[in-house]
């Protein structure tokens, strides 16, 4: 690593000594000639360089990298490999995940002359690719002066802190080897305080007596706590107060599922007639980190009323209507905290929750969505990262009750299919790297870290050549592919039977034999399952959730089998399409 | 198929019929839900839908579909898919590739009110992925009135014809099923004439005289003839005068390479000598289609001097410096064939060319570039479609001598590694669909058609999953994976020894297996070679050369083994770059 004692370091050392020292242990990308310069300077700084298999699959395993540690970074080339990226990068503006995205670019006097190397359209324009960035980024620089370079780098990576979102960064191909001081590495990019006066004790007494007044108080946890650095007081706040305590979506496996008032995911009009009556009789809803997508809220059907609502949100709170700006919400949560007489606050009783046993099924049946996630469930274990792919996957993995100290993805607004995979890959890395993910887990020992991702065949399809990655980078990942022969979430919505929703048949457990694992893992490591019994025989074996390394179980379930919350819901928006009309 | 003597018709309905028109007869893409209602009019249309694993597979596929038929389409949704695509929209914007590109968006009224639905930011901007597109295409449209949606769709149509490069249209979903008049129809998308006075008369005197002058004449044939629809007249004009022919590498295969005076691509410095003087000292240049990126014309050194060239350009020509815009240069060059004197141009002397002859090798000799192409050149046949990935694939196989009636990919300027793979889809699918390729290439027989791609381990990780759309749709392709254990050419351009440049090592021949080839197309289709000897056993028993259905061969060369050229060309780059520094 770069020591920071010396005077002058390189301009790439800087780069990566600040993201060594934002905690992050491996970049993920693809080399191409603009970046080639840059890469020698990744593990001489004490980075893991992840190559991935292209570059799309780069984003959305940095996307879920930064989603487990808080932050990532990404390096493609200019043109060719940003661009190909850019759809996982614009996920993770839409569901708030910190990619550092560093684009290697052609030399300064190459861009200045205009030359028609490769990689552009021949034209002398090298600003057309940055353009397409402002649209997807929360921030972007080009890194073309050494005497601003470390001032602008600096600034712009603020910014993906701030407001979790990515942000774009250009490195010409010249600039990597000029020296720069090394001074500024001696401390760390900070974040600067939200306002320089005290506006969380302004908010938090009012805050405290609707507090001390509810009769029927609620607790709603969604995605966007995670980027507000409030999971530990959002935890303590349930298990304080003992109020019924809902999620969405997006904020499962945030808040923990063990404990007493949790109730689930919220989902009104298709979730239980107990749950609904609470949750629209509440006279106060506590709503943190609220995302409010069509996606993430049964078609705004789940919405806590704004009347009743406090909402604590990126440097805001929101009393009823009233927004109060330029809030530490991180400080607000700790003060409200203290300042809770535990003697005031009503014991709501909270809704009879629907029963989580797991289902009773004949040993010779075929699986259904129905209960299939609900009989896996045992196989989850404490610590694991459980991705439900978007499709009836990322519907049918909600009903999983998730063990302490698990972190759980699934499809909120951005759903692209393809992106759930290299997150799988990205978060078993994090889970490998992160202190962050070390504390938030409670997991002592790296080499049980599991990821467990539940995925369909045709999302599978999109983006399954990184398997490989995660053989290389040898990774404790069980990948559970549903294999109901098309886009049956797209079969759901519309075209059954329309061949357009088909997809080609593999023979999805070669992926392991293809993709280079040992012949050792090829023979042990693949499962499979059409029956109830079947399924009951690989988990009780052991050898797939016991085992190591990349598994594969493959289950079999009907093209238009969707589990009947999908099903509820799709019959609401088209009860609504068709009113539109 | 929707009859156009009907007085009313859906818009999708408008849209595919004139796809049709367009002599288009598949379309390429990924379902989403954006999209599904009008996807449901591409079969009744006439059309066949081939959905791919991915969106940027889709884009790269219509690209290649588009340079052998002259226009393609291609139908992604709103955000994720459109977003996954755009890098082969560029890569199609840079080497002139008119694809239509048709996203399904959100109905209007979800737009207009802002909603916050999935596949956006949850902001209610609808407008920044159009904006994106903005710098990729040559125009873009959203056809949200019925009133103008048609010509708003002919008129963009009509640029991508014209410019030769992508156009964006957005649809949205509830514009699928508005009624529009079908009258239209009975008339096709022209394109205009390019002026209405006689431009080119008033140039071709000058040529025809500078013609008749020159004593030591060149033909030199760019990428770009292809867009200006002059490769019959460029064939005949070489065919009359006898005038040495070199190419450029985008402007091989574009000229039949049996001609007597073909002498290949011209290399400058690092070809041979006698074509070199002879280049240098030619008097008249006549420069077809020129596309002179730093990628196409080895580093600017192959470019004809400018004062001797006349060059045939979209929409104009120009002689020495002096550009007469707004020609027709179809026009031009026939005008020209009719007024040359065959009498009184010089029969110019074409220099030596370097000998065609294969290569002797020790059968246990292994595998190397320098010899490969020349070696595996007996294989190709007449009507093939032969395509080299970018890397030492690309570099190779610019030695190979094409047979009658081909048609050649290989790196120009876009350079996007992973292309040349769903390219050979796209192709493949053009070959068996256009009336043009089957006039071009003169095959009677669309079952003997066939693609031969080479293609090196790195890239072919990068949308491997596109072999299985080529087995499903039971396309005639050979794919030639070249084994070097890696990102070979950048290896060659920096970080020899780098792990950067490593990738995951792949049991490739299993892809068929994988990605759902019949039991006995496993066991037919693959093949592998390390040494001469193994290599021409496999193309001696005809299984490879002969057979149907997609085929693999993997050979194993070494991590650094790079061809001569490749070598040189890349010394003379690092050569420039020092002497810049």
């Amino acid at each position: 690593m770069s020591s920071t004692s010396q005077d002058t370091i390189t301009l790439a050392d800087y780069v990566f000594a600040r993201l060594h020292q934002l905690g992050i242990r491996s970049v993920f990308g693809v080399p191409g000639d603009y970046n080639l310069r840059l890469l020698d300077f990744v593990e001489p700084a004490g980075l893991h360089w992840v190559g991935n298999c292209n570059e799309l699959n780069s984003a959305y395993a940095a996307d879920a990298y930064a989603r487990i540690h808080g932050v990532s970074a990404l390096i493609t080339t200019f043109g060719v490999g940003e661009l190909s990226a850019v759809n996982g990068i614009a996920g993770a503006y839409a569901e708030k995940a910190p990619i550092i995205s560093i684009v290697g670019t052609p030399a300064r006097a190459t861009q200045e002359a205009r030359t028609n190397v490769h990689h552009t359209f021949a034209d002398g324009d090298f600003n057309r690719f940055a353009a397409m960035h402002t649209h997807v980024t929360v921030a972007q620089t080009n890194l073309l002066d050494p005497r601003t370079a470390l001032e602008q780098f600096d600034v712009t990576v603020q910014q993906a802190l701030i407001h979790s979102r990515p942000v774009y960064i250009q490195l010409p191909a010249d600039m990597v080897d000029v020296k720069v001081s090394a001074a500024g590495l001696t401390s760390k990019i900070s974040l600067p305080p939200i306002s320089h006066g005290d506006n969380e004790s302004k908010v938090s007494g009012r805050i405290i007596e609707m507090m001390h007044s509810a009769k029927k108080p609620l607790i709603f946890v969604d995605g966007e706590s995670r980027c507000l650095d409030i999971l530990d007081e959002v935890n303590e706040f349930v298990k304080t107060t003992g109020w019924p305590v809902w999620t969405s979506p997006f904020g499962k496996g945030l808040v923990n599922e063990h404990l007493e008032s949790f109730q689930g995911i919220y989902n009104a009009d298709l979730g239980s007639e107990s749950a609904k009556t609470y949750f629209e009789s509440a006279d106060l809803a506590l709503v943190f980190g609220p995302h409010f997508s069509s996606t993430n809220t049964a078609l705004f059907s789940t919405i806590p009323k704004q009347a009743n609502s406090v909402s604590f949100s990126e440097r805001h709170v929101k009393i009823g209507s009233e927004i109060t700006r330029d809030v530490s919400n991180k400080k607000l949560v700790a003060l409200l905290l203290q300042q809770l007489d535990r003697s005031k606050i009503s014991k709501a009783e909270s809704p009879s929750k629907p029963s989580q046993t797991r289902p009773s099924v004949e040993s010779s049946g075929l699986l259904t969505q129905k209960d299939f996630y609900r009989f896996v469930n045992p196989m989850l274990k404490p610590g694991d990262i459980v991705m439900g792919e978007t499709g009836t996957a990322s519907h049918g993995s909600r009903d999983l009750v998730l063990p302490a100290g698990s972190y759980y993805f699934t499809a909120v607004t951005w759903l692209s299919i393809g992106y759930m995979l290299p997150a799988a890959l990205g978060a078993a890395i994090a889970q490998r790297d992160s202190e962050n993910w070390r504390k938030r887990s409670g997991s002592k020992d790296a080499s049980e870290d599991r990821v467990v991702l539940f995925i369909g065949d045709g999302s599978l399809q999109m983006t399954v050549q990184e398997i490989s990655t995660m053989i290389r980078e040898e990774l404790n990942i069980v990948i559970v592919v549903i294999n109901n022969d098309g886009y049956t979430i797209e079969r759901v919505i519309h075209g059954r039977k329309q061949a357009y929703n088909d997809i080609a048949s593999w023979r999805y457990l070669q992926a392991l034999n293809m993709f280079g694992a040992t012949e050792d893992e090829v023979e042990t490591n693949t499962f499979s399952a059409r029956t109830w019994g079947e399924l009951e025989a690989v988990i009780g074996s052991g050898l797939l959730t016991n085992g190591k390394g990349v598994r594969m179980l493959e289950v079999f379930m009907e093209r238009e089998d969707a589990q009947g919350f999908l099903l509820k819901l799709l019959n609401n928006q088209k009860a609504r399409e068709s009113s539109k009309m």
